[in-house]
């Protein structure tokens, strides 16, 4: 088998990463980034350098992207020449000051051109923070505390909170086992979880709980909507007075430029944005109707490094690019051509994969029991002895071209016939250099 | 009066600040930063370019600023050349990838090679949510939910719910009437405030409260540390088992290149740090002590954008100018100078003043009765005729020399001598060309 020769062990991303787990708890600072996720004691942990869909490692290896470019977040590619040049320039001319940025004027009324519905905007720096924001928003203006909600939104102590009252509450909306630990138990009995598409979840928790201030929810993830979800959601929030929130930061940008909500023609009263938004620097966006959103300056949100010139300049530069380049478009065509190449090679080889999508944001299940974890691992192991940086998350980027997905297509043919063979052959294990990956939050030593 | 020539109505900023808050709910993102704090209806509101001490606004005049420096954040000056290299350097380089950036271990060495007593590190990217991470952290380390509180720590849910239970107890902490509208109720009675120096406060609370498992403080801010304050406190922390947290975010990196605390001797569990650190690029900083630390690992603490590069690499080569240059001694001179200066210009023209410090933080206060607030908006328009950014208070940065002191105290003693002459003549108010400014949270329209 032609194995790529240049891509050698990676000594040094290891090593750091080995250092790193000593002086940082977890690691890094995002569980997606962890190495454990992808080849434990193997993959390459660092970046040197990142430019398009190439990232080169701490040994000088260079990788093609075939995984999560960024978490998400670098829709464009990596180190975008038009959002970096206008970042820079920003920089140049001084990023921070006593007085305000005019580019947060701008952005605000870019997505209000984009969203219609939509008439006030305020800015975070990250995801967690934004939906931290909505929530406090839509809480204040609702005048009630419990929040109905379906999917993942991030770290803070509102969406922890489910897990108080049950530490499966939050199973099936993205990772199992986390833990609600330090979040105050005072907030036990705020938060109930439906299912995407089981709206049925949703009417139930209504009937019970008559003080469901806030709905919040992914517009779509890789299961694609079923009979009108969103628009019977939204009948609900106005029924029983609740802020639907629409938490966009995963999708967003995506399925057109803006939220994956404008193709559904549904409407929240508040919708986040963050990742894609600015191609990797640090922004969200919280946008909503005014009578929501004016709410906001009857509490108290403040914050230093939301007022900086970078986030914005970012956004902007991006947002003008997708939209110029009619960047969802493109995303769709290629995803669907690798979709495809996935699904014919699975078959060619009988590797029982499913393939969510194709939505702009595949994901990957090895349907093969006990060894689904192991040929996920193997998978990783081999691709990135070929040259990839692959998993079971597939975020294609404006940089992909229909030649990188021919050359990733390529190595799969070989990896799935190798993981085949040692399925037949049951050396699937032996095959692996390293303990296999995790695949949900767990501790690490 | 000789007033410089050159500046201008301030149209352009002044307009589109009133386009800005049609758009974001009171105007801006940071409370510090709105218009109405400084000169309603005259503030230039809006930059085009920072550099230095310098900012240009909208419609091309130029100023000193002799306020906030970026509300704290430039401690080295506007633009500075060492930090922006390094940062450009890193966004050609890629500031985003699926992989890690190596910066975040040479940070989180250098952070704790700075305070010995701290072994590991956390990221974020704004001060409030490095709060909430701390306090997360903090809570799940005690298994307690309760916190004895000093200072101003941000916006989150945890901070503002302390006035649930008594709208009043954040007064003195910062600004008068934060509203915790939207703050789950389930947190009322969890929070407890105490004043800096009075250690008779914590006392009686932990006394009253056995379960207080946090105490967040501000090491230091206006007023000097009084009778082994911090060493009193550090040891009600060690009776009661509760993990002492010191929110270094306005004060670190000003009194020593590192949190303020190294000068007291006294450390806590953890320390918090952003703002100055990272010389205006997002950044924040979650350091303690290792088996505080490990901590974090029980609950889930992760967000896309604190795993970007700019942030990191920003913080390692400020702080490693502000030790190279010796920051904090240069500030201390200087901020002295400063001080000195207006003491006596006060004293020459018979103003009432008030001068906190000279810590590195100055904060002024005009102890004219009713008239306090309106001489204070009489100062902020006076000095931006003379081309100063000016209010009470002030955050002088490495970029700042002898020149611009001089320049601003000649400034201020043409204007002190025109609110003496007001003052005398009743005129204060007829002076005004605008509304006098606010003084604490209000809702804008």
């Amino acid at each position: 088998m032609a194995k790529s020769k240049k891509i050698k062990a990676s000594k040094k991303g290891v090593s750091l990463w080995n250092r790193a787990k000593k002086i940082i708890p977890g690691g890094n600072q995002l569980l997606s980034k962890r190495s454990e996720m992808f080849l434990p004691d193997q993959w390459p942990s660092y970046y040197k350098k990142a430019k398009g869909v190439e990232v080169w490692d701490l040994d000088g290896n260079k990788y093609i992207d075939m995984s999560l470019m960024g978490v998400g977040s670098c829709i464009l590619g990596y180190a975008d020449p038009d959002v970096n040049k206008a970042v820079i320039k920003a920089i140049q001319d001084g990023s921070m000051s006593t007085l305000n940025c005019p580019e947060e004027v701008e952005l605000a009324e870019l997505l209000c051109s984009l969203h219609p519905w939509a008439s006030m905007v305020r800015y975070a720096r990250t995801g967690g923070e934004a939906m931290a924001i909505a929530v406090r928003v839509a809480r204040a203006h609702s005048r009630k505390d419990k929040v109905a909600f379906c999917g993942y939104h991030g770290w803070s102590d509102w969406y922890l909170s489910a897990n108080i009252a049950n530490d499966k509450n939050l199973d099936g909306h993205l990772l199992p086992g986390l833990a609600p630990a330090g979040v105050p138990r005072g907030l036990k009995g705020t938060m109930f979880p439906f299912h995407y598409n089981h709206v049925e979840e949703l009417e139930k928790i209504v009937a019970k709980h008559k003080d469901i201030g806030v709905i919040a929810m992914e517009p779509l993830k890789y299961a694609p909507q079923e009979k009108d979800f969103l628009k019977k959601v939204r009948m609900i929030a106005d029924k029983i007075g609740a802020v639907l929130v629409f938490d966009e930061i995963s999708i967003g940008w995506r399925k057109n430029v803006g939220g994956a909500h404008l193709s559904y023609g549904v409407n929240p009263d508040i919708a986040v944005f963050a990742k894609a938004m600015s191609n990797g620097f640090p922004m969200a966006a919280i946008i909503g109707r005014k009578e929501v959103m004016q709410t906001a300056q009857k509490t108290f949100v403040s914050s230093t490094y939301w007022s900086e010139r970078v986030g914005p300049v970012a956004a902007i530069a991006a947002i003008k690019k997708m939209k110029r380049c009619n960047v969802p478009v493109y995303l769709k065509k290629i995803t669907a051509v690798l979709a495809q190449g996935l699904k014919e090679r699975a078959e060619a080889h009988s590797i029982a994969l499913t393939i969510l999508g194709p939505s702009p944001l595949i994901a990957l299940a090895f349907n093969h029991g006990v060894d689904s974890q192991t040929i996920k691992t193997l998978f990783t192991q081999e691709m990135l002895a070929r040259g990839f940086l692959a998993s079971t998350s597939i975020m294609l980027s404006y940089a992909h071209t229909a030649v990188h997905i021919k050359k990733y297509l390529k190595a799969v043919d070989e990896v799935f016939a190798l993981i085949k063979k040692a399925i037949d052959e049951k050396k699937l294990s032996a095959m692996l250099k390293g303990p296999v990956s995790h695949s949900g939050f767990q501790r690490l030593n």
